[in-house]
């Protein structure tokens, strides 16, 4: 029960989010709107910020890791696109948020590393590590801005034109890595 | 002789942002520390984050797009990863400023863009119209990300090995695309 609770708490938050900004969230706003307890928020949060934090993992884990056993990483890239062009204006709020740019990018990045690196183990890509780690983390942040930049867009491309490019670009990549260290 | 004041003017507005803060500066400590009259400062720009804009705009032309026509761009990347290590303090300032970020990101990115668009003509890269502006748009993206991520590390790689790493990373790009693309 706890975790459809703590869903329910950070979704009531994340909509507010969407819909005013994040400093305009307060905790007693988020628990109002879900008809429960002010102090139940802070059984499963630290504060507002811990919430987004939380939103981040919960989410891109069921997109990312969840799915990188299961999918080839093209389709994870659609997911993740799909989720990104969704969710739109609550990223356009948390990742442009003053204080709170670090922390996103921070925890975003980890997943998309997992998930370059799954592109990297498809391609059978030999590369030595530092190399890797660097190229991994590259692509990892790149994804991130391009994302924002694109769902940031006065007029953003289709989901399907950014899955398109994002994966040509991505594969091209990989190719170019693996022409040049067999 | 203007630019030459408009230079001064300007590096005193960077010194002083290196030794405090972006929202510390103000006009008139920057032209007390040149011994010049405050209102000479608006001869020249609007206020401070005009003159920062400036700095951006000047340097970068004078390391990227005045080398483009004579230089090989791995070199102009050499010139580049020396200027943001020795710049380090200026850039993790302005380019973490709150309300500064996305202009500063505007104002970069028109620079690397030029500078990955003359890897590509290097490599001589056919891609249709619409997938080279994306990965040109992507690539220098990643690249100024890149920059500000290794010069804002607790233990920056060296200038030398951070050279390497980008060159090798946009060479194989290139060697990708063009294997996938002739």
């Amino acid at each position: 029960m706890s975790y459809i609770t703590q869903k329910k708490i950070a979704n009531s938050c994340k909509n507010l989010i969407v819909t005013t900004s994040v400093d305009d969230v307060n905790v007693t706003e988020i628990m109002k709107n879900i008809h429960m307890r002010r102090q139940t928020f802070y059984n499963f949060f630290l504060d507002k910020y811990d919430a987004i934090v939380w939103i981040y993992d919960d989410e891109l884990t069921e997109i990312i890791d969840d799915n990188l056993d299961y999918e080839k990483w093209q389709n994870i890239i659609k997911l993740l696109c799909k989720y990104f062009f969704n969710n739109r204006l609550f990223f356009q709020k948390v990742l442009h948020h003053a204080t709170q740019v670090d922390l996103a990018h921070k925890t975003i990045e980890k997943y998309f590393q997992n998930l370059i690196q799954s592109v990297f183990n498809d391609k059978d890509c030999h590369l030595e590590s530092e190399r890797l780690t660097f190229n991994i983390e590259f692509l990892a942040d790149s994804l991130l801005v391009q994302l924002d930049s694109w769902i940031s867009a006065d007029n953003p491309r289709s989901i399907e034109k950014e899955v398109t490019l994002l994966t040509s670009l991505l594969e091209d990549t990989i190719v170019g890595f693996n022409i040049n260290h067999k």
